[in-house]
């Protein structure tokens, strides 16, 4: 069985983020991640979906993966999934195929499942993965006739009049694809459900869809806060019940604490009363220095977690360093420094929810080559577009777009020093030293 | 012998703190302190006067404490302490009573030797606690005549003018509080001493009130600055002789320090590198977090001394969190979340005297219910009224009413980022790290 | 021989450095270095030549060391080494004399080889301190004949232009001072190189000069950023292969670290979770507080490295107090006090040379008697001139003349609070604690 991977997608909402397919988690990008998991259930033969801005990357992974991987732009991204693919129709052939949205993260059992379906129940046109949820979700619920085939898909019913509790996942089987094809091809639409129009199509003439109910690990990879439950999980995987991996060659000085899941690369430096609590990944050759503290965080190559900074529950690309700072709940770049003193708000003063993200506490997003000074203060959910320089001593309360240089109105008085000080005041201050 | 205590006034010189009776010292509030000091000394009867802003505190408290209490409203709080003991008239009745003031903290010494006083000397009406003092102090003088009889109080006297170096202290004791009280209806004055006045008719009339010296502790409690040094003395009172007292089931972690006089309740977590320097209080849940260091403070329960955060010298409610912060000489109330790199300023740039704290280092007093955002700063000797926010990156050198949204002019400057960087820069930089 | 000593210069580039001459490495002032090195090379008899700003301070050095030491006064400033040299002229005589500038640190092999050369070679008329450069360098380069006699000095030669691989150093040596003291007299130039003019004359007449070859130490003193490496230089000398000297009563917690080259003086206390990491010296009686760290630093006496400040790579005059800052690559005078959370920025945003440093990695440059408010920012390369009080939370981009009041303008909008939040918020938050 061949799988077609869609990973197209252009990020948008989880912009300024480059491509969420090659965001490193524990050092691997998730493209990966997913790839290994689909060859751990058998799969030696996959078809990759990208677009213009991620073709290179995507086809480097034929010589880094075990298994085949033939690459194919989808040239009109906004025709979304259908788009995609139409776009591998040629090398999808006329063999059963799995359709797979590298937007989601799911378990390696969810394929099994699936795959499984397949093998026995062979009259059956196609198995769509279903996420049974105990609460609304603004996605696809799958309608079931009383045979328990599926009778469509209704995008985002309104909460109480959802069809079942069954979310549609792209992890899709079709033991005929040219039959999702052809339906592709005739499918019409004003908003973006052209794919699902054209399993409506299947249906309608006869296909039999049946739902596989699945209630293991999902995550969307949609916006940035999706990143670190994302990252949690695949520690959890990594580590597989062992609570932590230690590159022998990384220097942990005697007083640095190590606790929880934590994996630590080759080359790292953790210095004296520095604290790495897990769940916690430091890339290659990262230090964290004297009196640092990182906790919940993923922390890219050679980055500088510098003196008396905290990371808390972030994501952070290579080649971030940091000095007095406090990072939490954010997703920075590569190729990222903040300079002293500078802070991430990532509380609304009204501990109120932070725009779209569902919670009360969220950060930073930030594009790769990007330059703080010092003692500048982001507000929470700002979004920082690459290839900025963002002055000293600033509040930042709005979105940053991509290359620009952001500065304060510095107006200082100047004048005559009048004042005087005592040494007696001094000896008042030394005595409550 | 009855104790009548005078707990009416709104603590107008401490606001913004609420009630200086329920500043939570060690875990209890000012005013059962008080209690528990006259129950120790055999008073099991008391009458407290209260205002309609602390009336229900007060009657709970006949149910915490083991006398008997009578809680009476004076409702003109602008009558001061006439008006008190004038209030509690009919539970007073003509017994002996002990007329005290919640304004002071004394030893519980001075209360022993006004009892044994009363019981060696029947003869005499009345007697007042004077207390020696070896400097100036603007408080009421006692003058003498030469038999050792009070002639009266003189309010206030010009510096070097005293007329004896004995100050009242309102711990008094009178024989007959009908003569007190029949005086006190008759007295009148401009300014805010009409009992003291009283006391000079009841003279007049040929009452006999003794001085009662006294070189024990006393500490006025009417500005925010008398609360520190309250706070040291109730823990030397309460930890008799011991060095400290740490719940067992308080976690403590290895690399923490804990020195000198500290009370660490129950639930208490002091986290890796932190240091808990006494004289020092932490209730019931408080976190400690990594790095950060308390010293001479009293901090409520459930409080969070964040990453990297220093707090010296200063009493915190309960509720209160902090994050890589300093707060230094400060009275913090309850439910009050300061963000990350915001900093109380305590010393003037010419190290001079802070208003009338009478001292060169002092910094922010608030109400409850108070959000501080991030990389703020608070001039010495502000105050903050309760329910405010106060924005993120601003310096705040005024004090704020209740209930204020406080913000800063964010007026950035955004413009084409033509700021270039060079590996070779980057390396010069890896060479210095 | 005697050596005479040119001290005369106002360290303009050194500004606001009062005199550099004074500027103590390892708790002594430089020309004390100078004065040593000489001594241990057999000079008894030494003349130093002041100006009007540090003529009693000279003075002074007759009494600490153990040489013989004239000092004269060089009235007009503004005739450099022409001007300081006659100054002297009644003192100098006719015995041989070496000139050396204290402008420039050189090893104490330096006046070996010059008194070597001059004991061996009698028939030649001086000898120059020739420094090897492999690289250009923008100072006086030594054009010699082809008997090895030096022709000339060619001051700052066009690069790829230069007479010679030789550097002239102002190690000189005369056999007879009286005839360099004619030409010295006769000099006219409308240029800073009147001295040098005066060799040229000598040599016109018939001096034989050489030039002996050096390639030891030797480090300009002309900019703050020549403060660090003669501080690394010094302190390599005086541990002359020791790694370390704690004074015995010095207190170091059992949990600070102390690493490296590293000289801490009598009454040094270095407290729980601070690191000291050589190259460092720490004065008599400086405060190394909780969790701070210094690296690379030379601290005065008396000062105070507060709780989670980082000093690195810099100089600290005596009596600085900081706390909570970040100070690096920056010379700091005497009697300064930073307030919390402020910092010293070192580093560009586009990470280019900063000034005429010739590195990207510089900071702060003060004089005497400084108090800096909380949360304030220094861009790269700022000085603050002598007896200065900045403001707390602004950013100071440009030079501070001595004696200003910066402030900044604090526009704050205070208006009425309509924020709420709620219970359900803080237990979110308190599960991401």
């Amino acid at each position: 069985m061949k799988a077609l991977i869609l990973a197209a997608g252009r990020s948008k909402r989880m912009q300024p983020v480059a491509d969420k397919n090659f965001l490193n988690f524990l050092g691997q990008p998730l493209i990966k991640w997913q790839l290994n998991m689909l060859w751990k259930n058998g799969f030696k033969d996959v078809i990759l979906v990208g677009g213009a801005h991620n073709l290179d990357r995507l086809h480097e992974l034929d010589n880094e993966m075990p298994m085949k991987i033939d690459v194919v732009e989808q040239e009109d991204l906004d025709e979304g999934m259908k788009g995609a693919v139409l776009a591998a129709e040629d090398l999808i052939g006329d063999e059963p195929v799995l359709v797979f949205s590298s937007n989601d993260v799911v378990g390696a059992d969810a394929f099994k499942l699936i795959k499984d379906a397949a093998d026995e129940d062979k009259e059956v046109d196609g198995f769509l993965l279903a996420k049974k949820v105990t609460e609304y979700f603004p996605g696809g619920y799958l309608e079931l006739n009383s045979d328990g085939f599926i009778n469509g898909v209704v995008e985002k019913p309104e909460p109480g009049s959802e069809p079942s509790d069954l979310i549609n996942l792209v992890v899709h089987y079709f033991k005929n694809p040219k039959i999702l094809i052809k339906h592709l091809k005739k499918a019409e639409s004003d908003s973006d459900d052209l794919y699902e129009k054209a399993l409506d199509g299947m249906i309608l003439e006869g296909s039999k869809l049946r739902a596989i109910e699945y209630e293991g690990y999902w995550q969307a990879v949609k916006f940035p806060w999706h990143v670190q439950p994302v990252f949690e999980y695949l520690l959890d995987l990594h580590l597989s019940g062992d609570e932590r991996k230690v590159s022998g060659d990384a220097e942990i000085a005697d007083t640095a604490i190590i606790e929880g899941k934590v994996v630590i690369e080759e080359g790292v430096r953790v210095m004296d009363g520095a604290t790495v609590k897990g769940p916690c990944y430091l890339g290659r050759g990262t230090i964290v220095a004297t009196n640092a503290l990182v906790r919940g965080a993923n922390i890219g190559e050679s980055c500088v977690i510098g003196f008396s900074t905290e990371v808390a529950r972030s994501y952070l690309g290579d080649n971030v360093w940091t000095h007095s700072n406090y990072i939490g709940d954010s997703v920075i770049g590569n190729d990222v420094s903040f300079g002293a003193g500078t802070v991430v708000g990532n509380l609304r003063l009204d501990e109120g929810m932070i725009g779209e993200t569902g919670t009360n506490k969220w950060g930073l997003v930030t594009g790769d080559h990007i330059r703080v000074g010092v003692n500048t203060s982001f507000m929470p959910g700002v979004r920082v577009g690459a290839e900025s320089f963002v002055g000293a001593g600033i509040v930042v309360a709005e979105d940053i777009p991509e290359k620009s240089f952001v500065r304060g109105k510095w107006d200082l008085k100047v004048s005559e020093n009048k004042g005087e000080f005592s040494e007696e005041m001094r000896e008042m201050m030394r005595k409550k030293l």
